[in-house]
């Protein structure tokens, strides 16, 4: 497996290779630009981390995670979908989140979320599934804090689940729940806005899920 | 304070009346006949609860619940907004539910949610909060196990939400978050079409809703 992540220099793609670099899973942090990815990787302090371009990564790796905003993601698939190797696995991490009067809420997408806005837009020979939608880039990006919460996996069939659920069933503390099939993206995307609500209302950084009666 | 729940003999709103009662919060159980709403309080074992028509919960509580199915709340409340008294705290349990092609799922409301379809629908004067949208039936009606998870209350203004989460505060074991305005109730209703996906997924009934980092 050769994993990477597209828009990894933004905060939830570091915290995301923070957390996977720390469980020993190799990854490629991507940037447009090459220096900017390296000195994401100096930040990070480097184990386990490899600097790329995100032209190489949607070319080069079998597992890509999305991790660029809303508002970028259709001119990336379109200057993407034929680079990406039949077979890849593509995790998409968008939340398309909007601020109305300062209220976090979700964008009206046609496809009903970003994950399947996505999905309209990769190659069918490309695997699609949808996780770290919920859990706050802070909360990632401070390792000696147990993650301690659940993330819900969605997916184009029950064995695309299962393949993300089992990469990312590495990092400790984070138990990985199959939440079906990508329609269900539709309901995680907004529990990133109410975590927003909740953390603003609170006045902490770190709201995240766990699901009780499993 | 005088409580009662419209549709009370429901799965919901049965289960809302049993964690009251065993709160020590005295509570109306509401039906559209008032027999149906006596077998319902038999059957809970009668302690704190009283059997009600819904319409006179309508014109007699100062607190009520609204635990109806999405599609009779229209007419409902076309029947009871001029019966509600000034000031009236209504708290709405209603989650627009669908399932297409047996995957959960929220219907498209106008008016962004079922919470904002009732605001839209109750005199000014009334006042309106969501909660127990998330807590499957199940869970509330197993007296015997602690809820243990967290409920969002949105509501009109941040006082409206504090009186609601002192009143359902007596409840052991639950924790009530302020979830802010009544817009969030869009974000928290779908919360529950996917704790049916993880209860189908995982074959179980009561999965619900804990935040960590709070």
């Amino acid at each position: 497996m050769h994993a990477g992540i597209i828009g990894g220099t933004g905060h939830e793609g570091r915290g995301v290779a923070a957390r996977l670099a720390a469980a020993g899973v190799p990854v490629l942090v991507g940037s447009r630009q090459l220096e900017r990815a390296q000195q994401t990787v100096e930040a990070l302090g480097g184990v386990g981390l490899e600097a790329a371009t995100n032209d190489r990564i949607a070319s080069d790796c079998d597992v890509i995670f999305l991790a660029v905003p809303f508002d970028g993601v259709a001119a990336l698939l379109d200057a993407y979908r034929e680079r990406f190797q039949p077979g890849a696995l593509v995790i998409d991490l968008i939340v398309p989140l909007t601020f109305e009067g300062g209220v976090p809420g979700i964008a009206e997408v046609a496809e009903g979320s970003a994950t399947e806005f996505v999905r309209a837009r990769l190659p069918p020979e490309v695997r699609l599934a949808a996780a770290f939608k919920t859990i706050p880039a802070s909360a990632l990006a401070k390792l000696e804090t147990p993650l301690d919460c659940d993330e819900f996996v969605c997916g184009d069939s029950p064995e695309v689940c299962a393949a993300v659920i089992g990469l990312l069933g590495h990092i400790p503390s984070l138990r990985l729940l199959d939440a079906g099939g990508l329609r269900s993206a539709r309901l995680i995307e907004r529990m990133t806005a109410l975590a927003i609500v909740l953390n603003k209302r609170y006045k902490v950084r770190g709201a995240r899920f766990k699901v009780a009666g499993l």
